[in-house]
């Protein structure tokens, strides 16, 4: 018999697209169900958007500084006039902003959503940066207004979603940006975007960097500069603490009594969180010029691998103003899945060995038990437990050693003949006993 | 104060591109948690890939009939070498097949694998057909041979997978390509593909327009055409009786035997499931090329709106030789999940007032019990339910129809003061009793 000679084309995988083996990707599974059940846990109701927007949707609000991957289909009917001018998102808050308008009327708000997708950027990939990530983000809309008791949720929500998924101890950094265009209204100084990029700079380039950009870039004089780095440099938990503290710049300015308000009432509703896990740090103020009040920025403590911000966001203004006639204030944060995911798998963090769901696998040790040995199977499953059947009435040898490749921690040996009785092996401690399929516990 | 007039960009859904308002989107999830409980009670671990592959992987295997998505970065930049030409995949198959070659080392074989992601065709929209969905696939891989075993789980996964969803009665047919493929050579005919394709009609065109077909555009015998019809027509439960049917044809032909044999072999297996759930049907010959053995398709019995197969699949000899130097044999079946639900929605079966997966909402009475009413949701929290806190201490009445317009059913009153106790209301029994936080249960 000839054998036809194949044409091979050997694939690669694409730099920025990661994807998991088998063990690591049950590993993401766990945590994607419990930062899920978090969410639920707090009433907070999963959407799914599809992965494309219109290309207008994405620009709404003017260029984005997002690459965007567009899509055309490779044989395009000319005729076909049903073809939207296509991308896809380059995150979940647009998205949200676009659902939130056009279903307007089926919503109940505060509309509490949670959205865990992967979104797309062209952007070159680098270390830590990808082109297909997943992004788990809640946020809160409101109509007209929303009450700060979101804001002080936010944390809480994520303390127990990051907490749960063993990557040590986690920080929530608080901060508001009122504080400091308060300052700066309170000073003169109107550059208030610029300010704010520099300060933002501050664990990067450190003190001495920061006060070198405002003077010789800004121009702002000592004295202003004094102020700014004061505020900056407070760092606080407690609520009094913090007070205190803002009270001692001498600011008499209605924005900065009000920041400070709201995250006194912040950490006053996370006061049952352990004490490491929130500071109020005044030098945080994120990039984006898209939020209006509080923001928040995490780290992880115990892995110094990780250096930015797992998980940011804060409150904003006008969720969908580019779509709806209708004033949406919102509050919401994002935990950068996939790179966290990604820099702990790489340190060695990350530690699977099953490549198997099943917690048993059964034996099948001749053809004529077949059916006894599914039948085994399937009472196993029923009392939730996940069963593979050995395939093939294979050496037992065999058997148990496909069990410890894939992982399996249980072999399960159903009776040999009509006579037989059931036993089963625990393959870490190497014991073997009698068990009963109806009653067998794992634990 | 002037409010700057915006410019608002009013979007509407995509066609094509399906979204769920979050009462049904919670169906959606309980369904999909459900397929993915039971396939991994199976044994079968996940995997996902990205939503893009390389172009040159798509088109290994030649071209497609599949309209694909390809991806063009709107900004992009002319020096950057990393771009590769990627497309969105538009199934599952080609991206398993891709990913055992590329990890072919760290996968244990038979790789059970399931995925459930979504995939993109850009085909012209119209009723039942999308753009974008979702699809969840469960395939065995072997390495040269995989047991007939795999071919019988399938549908015992497939049924207890599809029975869990609410839908009625599931009828999984059977059939195996080798006994037409052996009828025809034993006739001497060669045209497999075209005879192939149209007896796959036989329940759109009927049996006498499968004759014509047959008779007029292959130039078939009368005798060669009852052949193929009587073949076709067998219809059985029974693994004895298949044989004897099989056997009265009285075809004399190896691939006939061996085919009769599979089938008859997984109706065994499969014999513990209620009597209309398996279907031996050899008219089934599905129409991909692909198949070289056992095909699948399946039918809702119950539900007359959805007139084709919700899930299909079957054998395949080679699943990755495009890409790598190696006999992967495989079995796998598909459920399209999107259109079922999409069709069982728009035609009224899906029915659900919860807008939120709260099972309680605690109640703030005034600002003094804050955070009380905080340390009761979190205590019910702890206790496995889901627990909003409302956000603001707001008439009565309004928190009560907040809690109705979510579809939230059960309204928590933490106590109004230091004296006070629990209470608790079931808002559709509008009963209303005293409760325990610590020891109170929902059903």
């Amino acid at each position: 018999m000839t054998k036809e000679k194949k044409r091979i084309y050997k694939p690669s995988t694409i730099s920025g697209f990661p994807e998991w083996l088998p063990e690591h990707r049950l590993v993401e599974q766990q945590w994607m169900d419990h930062i899920r059940r978090v969410f639920e846990s707090y009433g907070f109701c999963n959407i799914e958007t599809p992965a494309v927007e219109e290309i207008d949707v994405l620009m709404a609000k003017g260029e984005t500084d997002k690459e965007i991957y567009c899509l055309n289909r490779l044989q395009a009917d000319e005729n076909d006039k049903s073809d939207a001018r296509l991308a896809l998102h380059f995150d979940q808050t647009v998205p949200l902003a676009r659902y939130t308008a056009l279903h307007f009327n089926d919503l109940v708000f505060p509309f509490k959503r949670y959205q865990m997708q992967k979104v797309w950027r062209g952007e070159r990939p680098q270390i830590g940066r990808m082109r297909e990530f997943y992004q788990c983000d809640i946020d809160v809309i409101g109509v007209d207004s929303l009450p700060l008791h979101f804001d002080a949720e936010m944390p809480a929500v994520i303390y127990e979603a990051l907490s749960g998924l063993d990557i040590g101890r986690i920080q929530i950094k608080l901060s508001n940006r009122k504080i400091l265009i308060g300052l700066l209204d309170h000073m003169g100084i109107e550059d208030v975007v610029l300010v704010t990029r520099t300060v933002d700079k501050l664990d990067k380039i450190g003190e001495a960097g920061v006060r070198k950009n405002l003077s010789e870039d800004l121009g702002l004089s000592d004295d202003q500069i004094d102020g700014i780095m004061k505020l900056a440099l407070i760092k606080t938990r407690d609520a009094d603490e913090l007070v205190r503290m803002v009270d001692g710049l001498g600011i008499d300015h209605e924005l900065v009594a009000e920041g400070t308000k709201e995250l006194a009432f912040c950490l006053e509703q996370l006061s049952h969180l352990p004490d490491e896990a929130i500071l109020v740090d005044l030098s945080i103020v994120r990039g984006l010029d898209y939020y209006t009040g509080i923001v928040y920025e995490t780290n992880l403590l115990d892995i110094p691998e990780f250096t930015s911000s797992v998980c940011s966001g804060g409150r904003y203004d006008d969720l969908a103003g580019s779509y709806i006639n209708k004033h949406l204030p919102g509050v919401g944060i994002s935990i950068g899945l996939t790179r966290l995911f990604d820099v702990l798998l790489q340190n060695g963090y990350i530690k699977n060995e099953k490549k198997s769901p099943a917690d048993i696998l059964v034996v099948l040790p001749n053809e004529e038990v077949r059916s006894d040995a599914a039948q085994t199977a399937q009472v196993l499953r029923s009392r939730g437990y996940n069963v593979e059947m050995y395939h093939a009435p294979q050496k037992i040898k065999k058997q148990l050693s496909y069990a410890q490749k894939k992982g399996i921690n249980f072999v399960w040996f159903p009776p040999f003949d009509a006579d037989g009785t059931h036993e089963v092996k625990d393959m870490q401690a190497g014991e073997q006993s009698a068990a009963d399929p109806e009653t067998w516990s794992l634990s």
